[in-house]
């Protein structure tokens, strides 16, 4: 399934030899998809903007006519693309020394100032670990802060009226132009369910919706190496997908390659949930190489850092993990602030208890000590540190549904009250906020969901996981919960967290990495055709129009998964020539309806059409009134 | 990934030897699903009415009350089953005798008439070639139809009052009721969308639903080896699986396979859409083994008789088929009678024309005779034939959309109108109709779709396929189209026609079956859930706790597919002691929200909550208001 990418790799890889457990070149995925160039969009604003999309070349569309072939090119379609430099045979790759910087405008900002180190006490003992030294990113990473009394968030920068770089970036990067003569314009209205969909996205559309708090640019100062981009209901829906080690199965190198692999298949942003050995190392080597936002749920680290015992967490611990991590350039962070002392009571009956590791893990810290949970209590000052780097909150339901009976009870919606409050508070403070949903949910249930979230938190972007409708199938929750992805995306959520086959039942493996990644891919897509995304309907309307024009090549290549959609054709009929065959091995030749239809455009036959339309229409309007019996011609 | 499967296969399967093409006993996937048993209710009218089920045994949950196990039964899981006696350990098998009669009843009907052989020319033209012999059924086959003057349809029985039977099978079927002591009876209020979804299937129920046209109960009286199954809004959302053998591939002995495989992963019904050698006697075959609705286009046998030369296609060809596949027992048949001649103007600005088979062919003989189309100008003559077997009309959608762009346009609704008419025309003589939809539809067009054909009409069953709510993920596509099946499912369609993963690139294999089954069993449970299907949540109530309470076998034996959950599992943590462990391999032991909220509950922290939670309700109502700073205790 994967030769294509892996002889790729090897193409595109260095010579460098590999070491025992950190990642190389060898051990990633890289090299462009089929018949795609990578083209970068200068900014106009901002010239050291470099904006990358992905044109996929299309052949020519060729028709007898009159016995005489006429070939009609098809313009190339342009394509959001997650892939960063792995997937340009000409940007230089050396993972030991990050990725080229896509923020260079960092180096010089006025309002950050360079920390001659790392300033997480947790940092500076690793660093000074001689026994760490082959597990360390070798590379250099400076690192920022915002200077005293200035604010650099993008929050901040929207409401003061200032378009940044990112802001343009982000909207070069959704508006998506395709080419002037581009023939698939055509697109069904969207419906985008009570919201005014932008009709041009535009750096201004852009800073308005981060200023109102409908938007989030997750980009942290200390992570230059970043192709921006942006979450909110006005935009393209996205899709994160999960990585990290466990205690049951660790390595660094296919870490990396989990991160390279997941966005070569179209996640816009990564969260690494590592809980095993090596955390900290394993996150350098991850942002430093990292084209996307990486998201982290700090208090994972911090457990880790108290021997795996919640009731032994501090505040202490856990405030000098968020600074350890801001400091290495994580762009969001997960924050279980809502789970309240108050709202555990509601939890005690339900079928599924609490099933966010986030969640039970506070829960567990306030009941041991009889007191409200300690990032509620100390919000304003995670605020602040948030601040001083950009990160974005990503506010936690650790009371989310875990079971479809569970779904939409008093514990959840307590929480989301509270969610509530804290994003008042986070904007205040300047804090960009998104806020994460269920979870397990049936279809009827999605709608209430996505308004009490719209109502309470101001209308923050939501990013749900799933949510699935259903319990029963697992090992196919990919697809019970990329349903109810499609839906709740159509009806406002922003990005979506994937699910692979393999939840409930065990950890992912890269098929199932891609299974997931495609599958949410599919259903933002979806999403984004209901709502109305201006163009998103033009690669669906290319890919149709190859497929009944028995362009095979390119119905492979403007597929979301090439490699797959070409295995599967070549399974039945892998003659070279079955891909100009003008019909496929599902009905073959004789039935093909394709076939029969292009029969019927043939031009003596349309001729016959447009007389016989001629005379309907002369006929008066009522042809598709009469009953049976009257229109025997 | 079939291991268990092929090997209940072996074990059930008698020592009869397979010959070259034709299926044997070991050619099949038989054998009951883990922890399961068969059990029959019988009928209360109707004592020979005999209804299978499906109970999956569960184990007890264990909990540790003041360091002593205690030991609570969990009650078993009654499920819906359509996997016919070859799910039953006990069920003899014999394919070259077909199933035993679930219908008993046909052989001494009152207004039957038993013919003294087939008296369709084609079947008796291919009875009577000797080369044929090893090819043909060697079972017996007792045809009937209806005595002159009587009607026999279940439309017809339902309109007078009359509770048959399959009324009556299909109720206890339905009504799938659980044991006395079940304790997992929470279901969340459905929202059927306008309709009123029946508190209790009864046959009452069953008839009334039939009599006002707004159900189907697709049961030939040439079919007595069928389990009865209805489709219907007030009922359980159905799957149908396609099989067939095409020119690129055939073989009897597959196609038989296909039919036991889709059956036992879940399809309601199945349509064999063979256009390759030996319909007529891969058919029989077929039907004689088959406890499920088997439905056909006729048309493409018909296309075979006159050479695949869609001109030359005449109404006696095609009557003669209607007979030769009434006769043997096909319960329902697709006919595209609405792809009318003034539609046909419509199509011709479309990105990708005509996609159905079915409407692509009559298109042709429409435009090269320049007549209206023989089924529409015929329909009368079809309905009286099929009313004398009871075969079900499924109107065939031969416009629908083959992509996004052309979803909802003209040629569709004008074919919609048609079928409307011609559904009034069908049941006032008797014939039971459901109507098929598209297709390729994003997702906010799917309610226009459901509330026209609703209205136009008269609330027929509703049967789509999928649809597919994006164009852009071939191999993937039983996912795209999954997502519009669970959503239209919930606005009201009765029947979803699966999609595989080889959809528009190949023809599907086994692993694609079942990929497509499973997740159109998905999509249709999720519907269930949405539209309140009394008792529907059940099974994920039953999967949520077993989950919660780390009882992995149950976990997988409740699952859709319990072979692949158990394998999903295996391939992390492959030992037995791994599945009664408290963790699993996704977050390990240490980081399991599971466990950790297991620990909640434990009594004494459970008292402490309660403790807790009274002193909250004592010092009143506003607990999730107050701000941050407030409720540090």
């Amino acid at each position: 399934m994967t030769n294509t990418t892996e002889r790729a790799a090897r193409t595109e890889s260095s010579a460098r030899a590999p070491t025992s457990q950190t990642p190389t070149e060898q051990t990633l995925t890289t090299g462009p998809f089929p018949a795609s160039r990578k083209v970068y969009t200068p900014g106009t604003r901002y010239p050291d903007v470099r904006v990358p999309h992905r044109e996929i070349d299309l052949t020519p569309t060729v028709e007898m006519i009159g016995g005489l072939a006429r070939h009609t090119p098809n313009p190339s379609v342009r394509v959001y693309d997650t892939g960063g430099p792995y997937t340009d045979p000409d940007a230089p790759l050396d993972l030991h020394a990050g990725l080229p910087h896509a923020r260079p405008w960092l180096h010089n900002h006025p309002d950050l100032h360079t920390l001659p180190g790392a300033t997480s006490a947790y940092t500076r003992a690793q660093n000074a670990r001689a026994d760490l030294a082959d597990l360390r990113y070798p590379g250099a990473h400076t690192i920022r802060r915002a200077r005293a009394g200035r604010t650099i968030t993008q929050l901040q920068a929207a409401r003061a009226g200032v378009i940044t770089p990112e802001m343009e970036f982000v909207a070069i990067r959704e508006a998506l132009r395709q080419a002037e003569a581009f023939e698939l314009r055509h697109q069904h209205p969207g419906n985008a369910l009570g919201f005014q969909m932008p009709r041009e996205i535009t750096p201004e559309v852009v800073r308005a919706e981060i200023a109102r708090g409908r938007a989030v640019l997750p980009a942290n100062i200390n992570h230059p190496e970043l192709e921006p981009m942006i979450i909110g209901r006005a935009f393209r829906v996205k899709v994160n997908a999960n990585i990290g080690n466990s205690a049951v199965k660790a390595s660094v190198a296919d870490e990396v390659e989990k991160l390279v692999w997941a966005t070569r298949w179209g996640a816009d942003t990564v969260m690494d949930l590592s809980t095993g050995k090596h955390i900290h190392q394993t996150r350098e080597w991850i942002v430093r190489n990292s084209a996307v936002p990486i998201g982290t749920v700090p208090i994972y680290q911090a457990l880790e850092k108290v021997g795996g015992v919640p009731e032994a967490l501090t505040w202490d611990v856990y405030r000098d993990t968020l600074i350890e991590q801001a400091e290495q350039g994580v762009d969001y962070f997960t924050v279980h602030a809502g789970v309240r002392l108050a709202h555990l009571p509601l939890t005690v009956r339900r079928r599924t208890g609490i099933v966010s590791r986030g969640g039970s893990i506070l829960a567990r810290w306030c009941l041991a000590h009889h007191q409200e949970n300690f990032l509620y209590t100390h919000f304003r000052e995670i605020c602040e540190i948030m601040a001083a780097f950009d990160v974005t909150f990503s506010l936690g339901d650790g009371l989310r549904p875990g079971s479809i009976e569970d779904a939409n009870d008093a514990a959840q919606f307590a929480e989301l009250d509270t969610l509530g409050e804290l994003t008042k508070i986070a904007q205040e403070l300047g804090v960009q906020t998104m806020i994460e949903g269920p979870g397990h949910v049936p279809l009827h249930l999605l709608q209430e969901n996505v308004d009490r979230q719209l109502q309470v938190c101001g209308e923050a972007p939501f990013y749900t996981l799933g949510p699935l409708v259903t319990d029963v199938a697992p090992a196919y929750d990919h697809i019970t919960s990329a349903v109810g992805a499609a839906v709740i995306g159509w009806m406002g959520v922003s990005m979506l967290c994937y699910v692979t086959p393999k939840e409930h039942l065990g950890l992912p493996d890269k098929n199932d990495v891609r299974d997931g990644v495609i599958a949410y891919r599919l259903a933002a897509h979806a999403a984004d055709l209901a709502k109305g995304v201006p163009g998103a309907q033009a690669r669906d309307n290319a890919i149709s129009k190859a497929r009944f024009e028995f362009r095979w090549e390119d119905q492979f290549n403007l597929a979301l998964d090439p490699e797959r959609a070409r295995a599967f054709h070549d399974a039945t009929l892998p003659a070279e020539a079955a891909k100009t065959a003008h019909f496929c091995s599902m009905c073959g030749p004789h039935f093909c309806s394709m076939k029969l239809s292009h029969d019927l455009r043939a031009d003596d036959v349309l001729l016959g059409l447009q007389d016989k339309a001629r005379e309907f229409r002369e006929g008066g309007g009522e042809l598709y009134r009469s009953a049976p019996e009257e229109v025997t011609t």
